[in-house]
């Protein structure tokens, strides 16, 4: 905080026109309902392998004057982008972070920025930028002539952006435009932006900080197009930070969310650039000849982008932090706001409107959560793998997991996130509230590291491969379709037998409902595009129109399979730690359950249930929202970040909003002020 | 546009760093897929009794300099509220308006907020708080020794503002807590705010702009709570604009949205006003004695709240249009992309995925422009009636229809907002596309004016008393409600008999679906609550306790109907003009209507239909879609406003959204820059 600022802030609290206000008890009171739940429990396990790195840098952002929302708030976005530099700059040097340690841990690198994300996503997606997208491009596709490359990297010395997405392609990374034409004299590479829509756009470090760039390009030799590469090219003087000669470097300017974020445009006009630029892992010139160890090319492309895989979990997780952080707000918000009742007026809370949207939220908040836990694992796991061998079975198993879970917990984070505004009335509006904020940085979860109709597909296709190849008796690995039922006949008579909430609740009744779902959608997909390939002449046009009830709906069902197996398993660890935190846990399990069953409630009304048994869910679905109400307070309790951190005013964890509101209200140098055209409302009421 | 930028931008554009690109064809292209649309007659009828007034105040937006969404890109919050005190004003002095004109047409003071909203909400915004807000309730509430204000607000010799919402309380308006203690000596009253959260806010034109004020206050006569009343107050000195003495008044501080209003609080500290400050059709004090012609403090305050019927009409209005102008811009968008396809790339709107998404959204659009339509046909017919008697059966069917019709509208824009700017991809994400503005301004229309789950209970709490009524063989006049069926075994009976699409799509086959939902929920929201008054003490709690899965769907399902109703007469009064253009809306009106229903399947499913039925609707959802993208085009093209008021580069009619996104980058003074804090990038790299 600025001394000016500061001390205006004193003065507002000596000299509030506002009358004084007691102590604000409603959300005090509130937490009393409740105390079965086991804060520490909850978070160790919630948090799990982000545990300590979530403490610890909770613990630099609440004693760091360098972290401090009022002020980035009044700031430029100017200063905004280089307090961001610093607060970098203070994170980075506390994570020592090396080559050898992202070896030995593949989470290691992803756990800064996982708590980062919880301070300010713009933050977080810097150094995502940098030490994710960058570096791990290099990891994957260069060779040992790079490793020079990757210590800058986590030195810092370097700092990396990536040049993959264009003005006039995001998608469709095999349409790409930027050339790099191979010269054979010198062995190395020009690199230039033949069109407009050419130019590399939104990447991010580009407008200011970046001194070099992964470049996605099509790689030209003698006339003929080899398809996309990628290279690692210097874009700014080392030492002046200039522009390089033939390079070009702007600001994209405006945008809704992310100021932080120092978005820009790459041009190249004859840029040359030398041979060992071209990440050449998979792919070689030798003696003026194109080489490949995957000759595939569009196989080969899926592979280059593996340093999405990262990006994709940081977005999951992304989506879980401001979710959750939503919630932390609006949960606290509908406990201490108050309205009508009789005699007493009750907390909003407490009605059913109001925990329906949001405990509902928190449940599938907490089912994102377990998303991040099975890409984690996965990702451990598949890792040593992959890197021998990129197109072995197990990688591909885990990018369908992973593609599919970013888009549900992207839509899941857009959708609560509205909510949440909305559940705080006219307070959410305010900047203060900071659900603006939170809402701004999931929206473009739905956009960024792949669009999620594009992805969607990429997981329904596996799946269908998958279920081809049990038709053909082939062997396959993949542990997370071993459900997968051939005999569509036995598929489409399924039959839940619950009769009664208690019987609802029962972990196996409600995985073989999920499984059940996955199982019907597959195969109401394999005859969609049967039926569609009947009807066009060749199955991409086949495939684009059977996308709507159904493929695009596989991916979803499948996702929310892998998430509630996990929710059971977390619930399960907490139990055995606590069994009342447990028991809550289960019971947020059960009510996502009941809202992601009654989404695709005609699904299972062809065969799985009944309308009675619908309405035994939904009878779920209410009721323990209202008894999970009091205890939804006390988890996000438990999750939340100091409030320092967390930068609401309505969602402090001490209730006090009015009285934060007011004083962020006044603590605004233009609150009690004329503007500089008041001659202009004179002007227009003497019309 | 200054001088400055002006300049700026002729120089980026003969000095642009990017290669030339040629004209882009696709949107041209696109467009010739499809003739058949006559933008004319659909666009006559679609703006209807708004035609004149939208073709007028275009014309002035197209013509004035005043109006130029770049320049307000560009300002400080404070420069884009003085512009819009500017543009206020002009267009105020093309309307002409008065008293006598609103008696003799209720309408005439929406038609250019309407059409400013085309423009900018936030400019529409500050002219509808005034000469709706403020004066309607001076109208409706005042007598005849307030005519004099009214004269002055029609003349804007007064800028009025209303002061209703406080920080502690907006839903429950009867809880306010401002006080206006009557002083029997003087024979006025005392204005309080008594605590913090008392201050008035919100209020629109209170930072800077208004110098009356209407304020809710809570009456004390004789130290006993007579009840909320409305005050008419003048809150800055007319000559001086000076806050009066015993007034506070400030700004709100920072929002999401809205920039251009100057939303603000007041306070008061024993501030005295004189009698005549109460607007006392209802209420007067008579030799120190309260007297009110209702009774019933809450229908009283019901009827006190008048004010915000043309205030919600706008509400129903300003999400049509900012939904229509998302939509513009997406299906524009989506029409000049390309990306994919073989040989060729395909326009992304002509993906299933990227249709059913923007052509179900241009089809809920219509269907709002048709609740609108309702809305003004209903108040010119109610309003005389209850201007007599403000308790008539009009008024009251009246309210319901508002209501459901304001929830569902305002939840329909930030859906469809929301799906624009994913559907836009990163491209939405930027300012210059202007989704972020339109969606920020559809996303408040939940909460103000009523927020929307309240205002969603007050439509069933009438159909309820309805059904109830007609139980009891009661007369009522509620013409929109004579389909309800008293029978409920005839109800849950019921059986849809369309076996194909074409028996589907049939205008009778489908009002009876939508009538039908809304009477099995009439009968399941009774029978939910009577099995809750069972088990709750009071009818509050039950009614609380009832309402996700019924009552809630209640109101939206009545809204549904109506909307459809209304789809009807509006495809058949073009269809009379322009067979081809009336089959065009008609085939919207089955998309409508298909996706609507598909949202309430398991209601269906119940008795109204089978599986098999199921899935003819889900196919003429598809492929209506399907069919009517290349008109989408079309239809948005008729309605849109020029390039200059819709504001975005990539929704341009032109179709060259990548020449002019590349004019908005390079036109920021920062484009090509190097920030003030090189040397923390240095710094940080030197770490």
């Amino acid at each position: 905080m600025s001394a000016v600022r500061r001390l205006l802030l004193i003065e507002n609290h000596l000299s509030s026109k506002f009358p004084n206000t007691p102590q604000e008890k409603g959300l005090e009171n509130f937490r009393k309902l409740e105390t079965k739940v086991n804060h520490n429990i909850l978070a160790k396990h919630y948090f799990d392998y982000f545990y300590e790195a979530i403490l610890y840098t909770r613990k630099i952002f609440d004693e760091s004057p360098l972290f401090n929302h009022e002020e980035s708030l009044g700031s430029s976005i100017e200063d905004y982008r280089g307090k961001i530099v610093e607060q970098l700059k203070c994170i980075y040097s506390k994570f020592h972070m090396s080559y050898e340690k992202d070896l030995a841990n593949p989470l290691y690198k992803c756990s800064p920025i996982y708590a980062m994300t919880e301070y300010d996503q713009s933050l977080s997606t810097r150094m995502l930028v940098h030490i994710i997208l960058y570096t791990d491009t290099i990891q994957n596709l260069g060779t040992e002539k790079h490793r020079e490359l990757i210590d800058r990297a986590y030195a810092l010395k370097d700092y990396g952006s990536f040049g993959m997405t264009e003005l006039g392609h995001g998608s469709d990374v095999g349409r790409l435009e930027t050339t790099a034409i191979y010269n054979p004299k010198t062995g190395g590479f020009t690199l230039n932006s033949p069109t407009a829509t050419s130019a590399k756009w939104w990447i991010g470090a580009i407008a200011n900080t970046a001194n070099m760039s992964i470049i996605f390009a099509r790689l030209i030799i003698d006339n003929v197009d080899k398809g996309i590469q990628a290279f690692a090219v210097p874009i700014r003087n080392y030492e002046t930070h200039d522009t390089l000669s033939g390079v070009v470097l702007g600001d994209c300017g405006k945008k809704i969310s992310h100021d932080g974020i120092d978005n820009g445009f790459i041009l190249f006009k004859n840029y040359e650039i030398k041979y060992d630029c071209l990440l050449d892992k998979l792919s070689q010139i030798k003696n003026g000849k194109f080489k490949s160890s995957i000759k595939n090319k569009e196989k080969r492309l899926g592979i280059m982008m593996g340093s999405l895989i990262r990006g994709r979990f940081c977005v999951v997780s992304g989506s879980e932090i401001n979710t959750r952080s939503c919630l932390t707000i609006a949960i606290r918000y509908g406990a201490l706001r108050k309205q009508f009742g009789n005699p007493n007026e009750e907390s909003i809370l407490s009605y059913q409107t109001h925990n329906c949207r949001l405990v509902t939220g928190l449940a599938k908040t907490v089912a994102m959560r377990c998303a991040s836990k099975v890409i984690g694992d996965m990702y451990k796991a598949v890792k040593p793998i992959s890197d021998v061998n990129p197109e072995c079975d197990e990688l591909n198993e885990f990018h369908s997991v992973l593609s599919s879970l970013k888009c549900v917990c992207s839509w899941y984070g857009i959708a609560i996130s509205q909510e949440c505004r909305e559940a705080c009335g006219g307070h959410g509006v305010s900047k203060y509230s900071s659900l603006g904020r939170h809402r701004g940085y999931v929206d473009v979860h739905a956009t960024w590291e792949g669009d999620n109709t594009v992805l969607a597909q990429q997981t329904s296709k596996y799946i269908l491969k998958i279920l081809q190849k049990s038709f053909k008796g082939q062997k396959f690995i993949a542990p997370t379709l071993n459900f997968l039922n051939i005999d569509f006949q036995e598929v489409k008579t399924f039959k839940s037998l619950f009769t009664s909430r208690k019987e609802f609740e029962n972990e196996k009744c409600i995985i073989s409902l999920f499984e059940h779902r996955v199982n019907f959608l597959t195969h109401t997909s394999v005859m969609k595009l049967q039926e569609s390939s009947m009807k066009y002449s060749d199955m991409t046009t086949a495939w684009n129109n059977s996308q709507i009830f159904y493929i695009q709906d596989l991916s979803k069902s499948f996702a929310e399979l892998i998430m509630a197996r996990e929710f059971i398993k977390l619930s399960d660890n907490i139990y055995k730690d606590c069994k009342e935190t447990g028991i809550i846990i289960k019971k947020l399990f059960y009510l996502y359950s009941a809202d992601r069953i009654l989404d695709s409630i005609s699904l299972y009304l062809e065969s799985a249930f009944t309308h009675v048994q619908e309405k035994i869910i939904k009878e779920t679905f209410i009721k323990t929202a209202a008894e999970l109400t009091p205890a939804s307070l006390h988890i996000v309790d438990a999750l939340s970040a100091s409030d320092k951190i967390l930068g609401s005013v309505i969602g402090s964890s001490d209730g006090q909003a009015y009285t934060r509101m007011i004083d962020a209200v006044e603590s605004e140098l233009k609150c009690y002020y004329k503007p500089k055209w008041l001659h202009l409302i004179k002007d227009i009421r003497g019309s």
